[in-house]
């Protein structure tokens, strides 16, 4: 059995249970507690991160965008890529977009602040930190409507790897309620196609222990 | 012609000049001097960062890891990133591990500290950043020497992506001076091979106005 060592509320292990769900492939979650640095995981991943990905025949895969490109590679359908080199340039631009830029700007401003923090007991959130994040959030929310104006999918005609990364960073963030969707109505209709979509359900049924999300956060209609 | 648009000090940009030459493709170096958010350069790549390759075609590629997939993908021979979906893995697992950890623990403190703030009047370099990039460059280094300890290159058999864009994360912070190479000798004997191969030479020639390379920058014998 597949297996995944990942955290509910990471991003990056969102985007691998996607993935997953999309090219249909089970998978057992495994949650690991990074901050504990277990020998064994560390020996499956020498960067102590979430997620690592294990393959049926034992091959062990770290990280988001390497198990990303593993998986396509070993189960190439259906392809969350695309097919010409340019278009699946695209794709990766935007996944990098939403992982790297988004990520940096928004999500660890926010989830790290108002989650880990609490978690690993690393004192109060930094509230300049926080204002930072809902600032940053807008730009990248207009960015997603400007593009769904101009292509079905953030990437091109295709639902692709570049959608799934983007909307599970704003789930993240949407479980902190923090997504200030009604100002934004081209990334929250965009948003609302992706959770009607069967690979998301699990996101949607989430529960982090001591944080609940606020109501609307697996409403199909928010 | 191909175009990069580049900055010389940037590791990014120097692993894609090394892979175009490594393939053989010929390509024209355009500075881009991406602090003046020039609004042609921005249509280009959103991100407003460097490299971005321009293609014969006329094809636009942004972000080293994108352009790299790119070029593998439009030109396959030679190979930079192997065969089997596990090896490809590997070389990507190494090559993020310094384009992202390394990247942020050692050279984003030392480069940007010591060259950009210069460059950009941000004002004086932080010594405590300098101080933990010259600390967090051992274990870097120390990872290398075991790498090589068991393998030909840093990802396997073959040269690959990996031991580019390492170097050229090593090259940046070398042209500093800031490389204990008398501590590391496995790391040190791995970059001499990387020094001696025809891709590498541009890089060693590179002179950044108003920051002189100490004398051994370029030696092959260092």
């Amino acid at each position: 059995m597949r297996q995944l060592y990942h955290l509910a509320i990471d991003p990056g292990c969102r985007a691998i249970r996607v993935l997953l769900a999309e090219k249909g492939l089970d998978c057992e979650l495994r949650t690991e507690k990074v901050w504990e640095r277990r020998e064994v995981f560390l020996h499956l991943n020498p960067a102590g991160q979430v997620p690592v990905f294990i393959d049926e025949d034992g091959t062990s895969v770290p990280g988001t965008a390497v198990i990303a490109e593993y998986l396509e590679e070993a189960y190439p359908e259906p392809s969350m890529l695309g097919t010409s080199p340019l278009d699946r340039a695209e794709v990766r631009r935007l996944s990098s977009w939403f992982a790297d830029k988004f990520h940096s700007e928004v999500t660890v401003n926010l989830v790290e602040e108002k989650i880990m923090k609490r978690f690993l007991g690393l004192g109060t959130p930094n509230s300049g930190a926080i204002r930072a994040g809902l600032a940053n959030i807008h730009y990248h929310l207009e960015y997603i409507g400007w593009l769904c104006d101009r292509r079905r999918w953030l990437a091109g005609d295709n639902f692709s790897r570049a959608d799934i990364v983007a909307a599970c960073e704003l789930s993240s963030v949407d479980y902190l309620g923090d997504v200030p969707w009604s100002q934004h109505s081209g990334a929250k209709d965009w948003y609302a196609r992706i959770k009607s979509r069967p690979s998301f359900r699990a996101i949607l049924s989430d529960h982090i222990s001591g944080a609940r999300p606020p109501k609307h956060y697996a409403d199909l209609d928010f």
